[in-house]
């Protein structure tokens, strides 16, 4: 994801610096006019705006806080914009330690995948003062479209990206639930998924990965493995505030299972086959 | 539901003979112009076409098969529609009892609720032979706007009822869980469900259920009693077809739960309130 946003940048006329752990992409966007930072460190001393796009929150906490990393780089007035899918207990961890040395940050995880990273459409859920929000939008307006400010607090972009990945997931469960009963019922699958577009059980899910499961095209798109991490944030999250999210851990587990079985890199919409699976039906 | 469908059907100018198991329908119908049939029974005798709707399973297999039922009026070529929502095993039951005899039947039940009755904007899901689905489509033009062959098999109609119905009470549950860990964790909810719905979590459900969850607005609407039974028919079905519905079968207990708490005649977004009251949050 970051290269392609890396890209997006430089085309918006930004000057970058860049740092990956991995040396591929740091030529690549580093060919397209970019300088090298070397380090987060040396990224953060040349930058007035830090982006972080990493997997996972350990990963975030080691390349913001940990040795040679954003924070020993970073003065005061300074803006660290994290855009990764993390936990937001982190985020606000996070935000406390850039905080204690007068640097503001944001956390701004994205929805849309790769093709929305290159396309500069991602959506943009962004968590932190508005004050400090307004002034990165126009960089947030390089590589995304649907741009929010969800709340003054930190972690507030991560809690809604939370909220959007226990929706999406609980939502694929019950089209996959829906479309292998009424498959094993007998029915026109298509007949049925085309009959509830044009009522109260409408969704995007419905279409689109109704379309694939029908399809069978399970090539992703977002993948299993990935989207399981962002149901253990979520259920971390709920853990944290009190909130028992029995649907999301159904979900979780059934994701887990097909891991477990090697269908990791499967698109998400692959549940059905979990589902499929339970009921007799071969993969 | 009969009532207002009733009314639709005189102002298309059929001629009606009704029967209700309580008189103040009748009474109401036939002041706007129906023939009262005194009884199931009487109303076979006197139609080409017969229409039932009804709570439940139990309900239509005594109108339609029992003392005084439509079977013993009922005579061959005519065609009985089932337009309740019960299980797809009854449907073929009873499609077959009519058979037996000569008579075509096909079930027909429908989504959009006591306004899209009276709008004469119901969906309609149709199960039974294509022949005699186009020989009655006139009639559920006059009732809705939605209409589908869902297949030739009795009972398809029921079962995309059922996929209709486990979907919507899911995807219920998944903004349920949405929206309590935002407000649990002190996000903004209504900017949270905004940012959602430009997105892959796009569904009616987020848009319109996302909206009373905020407003507290359950007055029903779609009763939680109600999505009950039809969960539990949609379970049913799945035993009998050999499908696990993990999903659907948690909210049916989270409704369970609902109506044991007096709960019952509440909108079904009313689920909202089943999660917050897990997460301390008072009614």
């Amino acid at each position: 994801m970051g290269k392609p946003m890396a890209l997006n940048l430089l085309r918006a006329g930004y000057a970058l610096t860049v740092h990956s752990r991995s040396r591929g992409p740091v030529t690549e966007v580093a060919a397209a006019g970019a300088a090298d930072g070397g380090s987060a460190k040396g990224v953060a001393e040349r930058s007035d705006v830090v982006i972080a796009m990493l997997p996972d929150s350990p990963d975030v906490r080691q390349v913001v806080l940990g040795p040679a990393g954003v924070l020993e780089g970073a003065r005061a007035g300074q803006v660290v914009v994290d855009m990764s899918t993390i936990s937001p207990l982190v985020s606000r961890e996070i935000a406390a330690s850039l905080g204690a040395k007068g640097v503001e940050s944001l956390d701004a995880p994205v929805s849309g995948g790769q093709k929305g990273a290159i396309d500069a459409a991602l959506s943009i859920m962004v968590g932190g003062p508005r004050a400090v929000f307004e002034r990165v939008l126009p960089i947030f307006q390089a590589m995304g479209k649907n741009i929010v400010h969800i709340g003054d607090t930190p972690g507030a972009g991560q809690v809604a990206k939370a909220c959007n990945q226990i929706i999406v997931a609980t939502t694929i469960m019950a089209v996959a639930e829906a479309l292998t009963l009424a498959r094993k019922s007998g029915a026109d699958v298509a007949k049925v998924r085309q009959a509830l577009l044009g009522g109260f059980a409408q969704s995007r899910i419905l279409d689109q990965h109704g379309q694939r499961i029908l399809d069978r095209n399970f090539a992703p798109g977002f993948r299993i493995r990935l989207h399981r991490k962002d149901l253990g944030i979520a259920l971390d999250t709920g853990k944290a505030s009190g909130v028992p999210l029995m649907a999301t851990a159904l979900v979780h587990e059934a994701m887990d299972a097909m891991i477990a079985q090697g269908h990791g890199d499967l698109d998400h919409s692959a549940l059905a086959r979990f589902v499929e699976s339970l009921s007799g039906i071969e993969g």
